[in-house]
This record gives C-alpha cells, structure tokens and sequence, in this order.
C-alpha cells in the first residue's frame, strides 16, 4: 500500500468527480447523441487506429508474447466497426438511471426509491482493446464518470480509442473528465488508484485472477470481482453422451479465451468408458491437450497426466483438465473446493440430479444441459454487459446498465417528525 | 494486517459455513418455528439475562464510562420483552430467499433469476447487547449463518443472548453453527475475522466511524458499511419557521444516539435572526449544546464556539453545530464536504429549492420538510432492519431481509450450446 498519490492521478480523479456530479443529470437523449457520436467517431478515425494498434501488435511480437494473447490484442477493419455497433446498440438499451418505485406512508410521508448512477468508476482490465470503448459506453450511458486503465500491451490502441471517443462525448455536451485513460503505464500507478477513495466509488477489476487477487487485496475503494471463471462440466451417468459431447466441446472451444469457457471436465465413473473415448476423440481432432487424472489416461491415453495445480487453473486455452468421479457427490466436492463462483454445468436426464445440482452448486450460474458459455448479458437478454461478477454483493452473473446504478431515496414530507 | 488466525476462530468458521450450506434450503415455516422459539426463550430466561446485563453495568460503571454509553448497555425486563417482540416481527415479514423472476429464451434456455442467502454474515458491532438478537434473527429469517462480535463492554450480556437465542433455535431443527458469538475481546482477533474470507462472505460492521474505518481498512472481505450518519438540516429562507423548529428539534432530540439523528444545523443568512432565537431557545430548555460559527454566537449568544473538527463530528449526544451560511450553494457545498451520505433534510417552501436539494445531495435518503429520524426499515415500511447502509454498492440505505440476499442464475436447458 502506499499513501502518496501522483498528482496526474489526483487531477485525473477531481475531473472525473466534477464531470460525474453533472453527468448524474445529463438526459437520455443527450447520452444517446453522444453514445452515436463515438460510434461515428470510431469509423472515422479507422486509420489512426489501425496504426496504432499495429504499434501494439510490433512491441508484442518483439517481446515474445503468446499468439493468443497477440490475438486478443489484435484489431482490424471488422473489429472497429464491431466497437463502433456495440455503441449503437447502448444507444437502444433503456436508461437505468431515474426509474423506481414510489409510495405512500401512513403518515403522509411520500418516499421515492429512484436509481442513480454509481459516481465515478474506475476499470481496471488486461489486453483487449476493445474494452476502453465498451466500458466507456455503459458508463456514460449509466450517468457515471469512468476512469480507465488498460493493459500496457495495448497501451497505443487504448490511447487513440480513448481519445476518439472522448472528443466526440465532449464535443456533443458531455462534460469534460467523463471518460479517462490512465496512460501512467507502471504498476505502481495502479495500487495509487486503489487509493483513492476520495475520487473513485467503484473499482471493476476485468482480467486475470492475479490482477483480481492484486485489487481485493490492496484496494480501499469497493471492489466488483469479475472474470476469473474456472467452470466445470459434470456427466452424470444418466447423461445423453451425445449431447454431452457437444455441450462440452462447444463449452471448451468455441472462444476458449474467455471467462465462461469450460476449464475441468468430471465424468462419473460408470460411463468414463463409454464418454471419454467420444469427447477424447472430438478434443484430439480439434487440437486440445487434456490432462487428465489417473482414470482418465488409463482410458484415454492421449491424455497426459494432470498435476495437482491443474485443478485449480484457468488455462483459458485449448487445454482442459478431466477427472473422473466417483459420483455427484465428489463432483460437487471438487466444484467446491476448485471452483470461483462463475458458471457450472450438469448434463444429465436425471430429475433430481439435475435439481441437487442446481441446490447445492453456490455460483452466479447453474446449468442443466447447456453449455457454460451462456453466461453473457446479450445471452441472458440483458444487452451489454461490463463484465460477469463471480461475488455476491451489488451484482453476481453478467453486470449490465441496472448494476452500474445505486439507489437513492427522496422523502417529500409536510412537516412530519418521529 | 495478520495472517495467523487463531484455530477458535477457524474453527466457528468451519461451522458457520457447515451451517450455511444446510440453512441455505430450510424452508420458511422451519425458520419461522425456529424465531418463534428464540422469542420465547428470550422471555424464559430473563431472569439470567438480567443478571449477566447487571455484569457489564457494573463493569461499565467502574471503568467509568459515559452515563450515555452505560444507558445504551442497559437491559430491563421490558427491553427484553422488547427483543422478544422483534422476534415474532421477524417470523411476519416475507422470506426473501427463493422469488425471483423466470423468462425462457429464443433458444428455448429457461433462466431462472432467484434470491439466495450471502451465506455467512459477520456482524461487528459496539455496545447495544439488543443487535446480538435482530441480526441473529435477520440473519436466520434470511437464510444466513451469522458470527457475531459485540463490543467488550457488553460481553456477559451478549453470551446469555447468544446462548439462549442458539440453544432455541437448534432445538427447532436449525444447524449447529447457525448462530455464533465470539467471546474472545480482544482487538487482535477482529483483525483476524476480517481475514477469514474462506468463510465469511460479508463483514457489517455497525457503530462508530472508528469501527467503520478499521474495517474498511483491513478486512479482506466485503464489508457494508453502515451506522455513521452525520446528518444535516438546512433551512432555506423561504421556510416555514414553526415547521423548521419542530423538524430540527426532533431530528435532533428524539433519539440522539442513533446514526439518522441530527448533528448539524445550517441556516441560512437571511433569516438566521429570526429562526436561530427560535430554535435556541428550544434547545436551551432541553439541555442541547450549540457550538455555533461566529455569526450564530454573533446571534444567539448562549452558544459556544465551534472549533474546526465540529463541523466533521458525529456527537450521537444533545450537542449540535450550528453555522449560518449564504445560500443554498453554500449549505451543499458544506454537505457535500462533511456529509457521510446518510440523511440530509431541506426545510423550505420553494419548490427549485427543494428539488436542488432533492437532487444534487448524493446520499441514500434526501428529505424535504421532514424529521431525518424516518430514515429506518420500520418506519419506510420495510420491516426490520439490520442496519443503514451510508455505501453504494449492494444495499443504500435501510438494510432490511432482502439485502441480506444475494442473485443466483439457475438455466434449464435442454442441448444448447453457443
């Protein structure tokens, strides 16, 4: 911990506290123009961001980082013009801010529950560029001030995408200091910002289980953990092996980097004979390692044996750890002890294994036949999400405009008193 | 910070959490049986009750502490016939676990939104022996497993209520580990509950802004605030005197012990010769300190001068800080400095004054021309409460059974994948 605060960071942390006492009042319509105006923006300035990124993707070779993580770094044509309709798409999701309920007390009192924005929201996340621009748009879009601090690979992409769509909120009347990149790449600067509380209501750390664990424990401003997600995928012996199959294969693979992507897989001793051979062939063929438990390679032998510290990681990649249990029973144990609260899946035809899971497995979601990988705001019909909270308090599951607001409670009285 | 927690305390750990799973799925009847017979043990037990409570009076009386903290340790018969009352309250409110909503998606996923417990609650609390009981309650009506850590002044108290209370609720089928006091005073092991985060899912501590900071400062777990109310009454020019006499009045003497009664008092300049004579002299009568800037001793001058920490003191006794300010800028200006969020009250007639105030105060409750003692679980007509939250993520305001609930997604699929 530390107690001296860079003065950069502390002017950055009174401008966004100014912008977020007048954007608590800034209307839909205006928020709207401005959320369409960084779309606009975002195109128009393809070019520039293109260069940039592509100083990212240089320094990122040079250093010799991993292909999928040079991948998740990677921006093109396609991929700006995506940013630029997920905009759009904010643009049509409802304001959160203002709704709410209302009623009467017997004593005349009118009470008004009404939701307002968080304040000031500080995002703390890892490569992915795309990120400075969605996190910006709920934010704006939800009243609040936003304070950004990407990885340092992407540390060119975020600079322009930062300052594109800034001049473009500004320019159409949002106030100055309502988004802000932090460009103070050390990791130093990152433990000041946990400091300050004075500025900042809410920090969302969105990455990696080191960069949440760092937040937890050094941060004295409130903390939404979101994105670690070490998901498992249990088959029951009264599964249907075919459907099995596909869940899983689809869970591990379809975008392997990504929280709700399937890490372990346990199958029930009374079909691992029958299921691994299937899923070990489909995994083979499309190129995952497995690294299984002694069961596991004694029936699939392409696997390799798993160490201890498998069951407790999120390779997010094309590796998968598998057990096989001995029934629901040490499935729940295992999910217990290794998992982090995100998503877990069950695939059986059994009515009351199906409901034991459901009971007994603590995360923000539960599966019975369907892959994990639908734990994502658009999939639950939320709209945009700002990441999926694997803690209990404010939000749990996907996060989208309602959980980046608080509530506040007005009283219209006439002289009433206790 | 420590990393050694001493094995009693890992030990209650282990059993809140073997409690919490199994509390987690008892149905509404068995908790309400349970509560029921917590109340009646409560009023089978007085005598010892009693007896304990004459302990720490003694005890409180020797060390000599304030007659105000010595009244707030008081137990009398009827006080606890009081907490019995509360108790049988408790078993008519609504159970907040498992309602939610349920919609199915085009795909055919049916997702169901439900509320279920935070799992295991601690509760650090100061010296009222009364809170041992309403957060057992609440956190049992709720699901919840709770470890409860009163203040040393209170300790004897708190072990009969906490015996009692435990033994009742086990006799009617609730888990061992349900409800637990730590007995252990000393300041060492609160330090070291904030570590247990393998255990304990949420941290509320309520009491002083002391205890507040502590908590904030060193505890690896979520933490709800509540209970600092530094609350403030401004009187707009345009307001109606007699009302703001009696709006202040109770604000401030109703009950000053609490965290939503009055501490500070701002008039404004124009009609501060008219209003502070009033006020004063109603003050004067019941025995409240005035510690006013210079131009209310300038005015009223049976008042005191504040000092500058005044302005930033929670008195929580019959002593309020008066100062005269310009405007209606000023009065926000000097909330939005020294305020905790809590309850603030405009006492006016002018509707754009009003609605400033209403809006531009960012605290969980903002009245116009009402009493800030309103701001409670009862009196919003929300049921009990377990505190007053002053933070913005989770729960703002009356903390009442709902808020001590988390989210879970449970999806019923049937083949889906992505």
């Amino acid at each position: 911990m530390t107690d001296r605060i860079d003065e950069r960071l502390v002017a950055i942390g009174e401008r966004a506290k100014a912008a977020a006492r007048k954007l608590a009042f800034a209307g839909t319509q205006a928020k709207n123009q401005a959320l369409s105006a960084m779309a606009e923006a975002l195109l128009a300035h393809k070019e520039r961001i293109l260069e940039a990124n592509a100083l990212d993707i240089k320094a990122a070779q040079e250093k010799g980082l991993r292909s999928s993580l040079v991948n998740r770094l990677l921006l093109t044509e396609k991929a700006i013009e995506g940013m630029s309709n997920a905009l759009q798409e904010v643009v049509n999701l409802p304001d959160p801010v203002g709704g709410g309920e209302f009623w009467t007390r017997p004593n005349g009192l009118r009470i008004q529950k009404s939701r307002v924005p968080l304040g000031v929201i500080a995002m703390i996340y890892e490569a992915r560029p795309n990120v400075t621009v969605d996190a910006a748009a709920l934010c704006l879009k939800s009243g609040n001030a936003c304070i950004l601090r990407g990885g340092s690979e992407a540390i060119q992409s975020n600079i322009v995408l930062a300052e594109v769509i800034k001049e473009a909120a500004v320019r159409a009347g949002m106030p100055e200091g309502s988004i802000q990149l932090v460009t103070l790449t050390d990791r130093e600067y990152v433990l000041q910002l946990m400091q300050m509380n004075k500025f900042i209501d809410v920090i969302i750390p969105r990455g990696g289980a080191g960069l949440i664990q760092s937040v937890l424990e050094n941060s004295r401003i409130p903390v939404i953990e979101t994105g670690t997600g070490l998901c498992h995928a249990f088959v029951h012996h009264k599964a249907n092996l075919e459907q099995a199959v596909e869940i899983v294969f689809n869970s591990k693979t379809q975008n392997p980097g990504v929280c709700n992507s399937l890490e372990t897989l346990l199958v029930e001793e009374a079909i691992a004979e029958d299921f691994l051979p299937l899923i070990g062939e489909r995994f083979r063929r499309f190129g995952v390692e497995i690294r299984g438990c002694e069961k596991t390679t004694g029936i699939w032998s392409e696997a390799v044996r798993a160490k201890q510290e498998d069951w407790g990681t999120e390779y997010l990649d094309l590796v998968i750890s598998v057990k096989v249990v001995k029934d629901l029973d040490e499935a729940l144990d295992h999910i217990y002890q290794y998992g982090t609260k995100h998503s877990e899946t069950i695939i059986t035809e059994d009515y009351s294994a199906a409901q034991r899971f459901l009971n007994e497995i603590d995360a923000a979601a539960v599966y019975v036949n369907a892959s994990t990988r639908f734990t994502d705001g658009n999939r639950f019909g939320f709209g945009a999400e700002i990441g999926i909270s694997t803690q209990k308090l404010h939000a749990r599951g996907p996060m989208a405009l309602p959980e980046l607001t608080t509530v506040k409670y007005t009283i219209y009285g006439n002289g009433q008193i206790v």
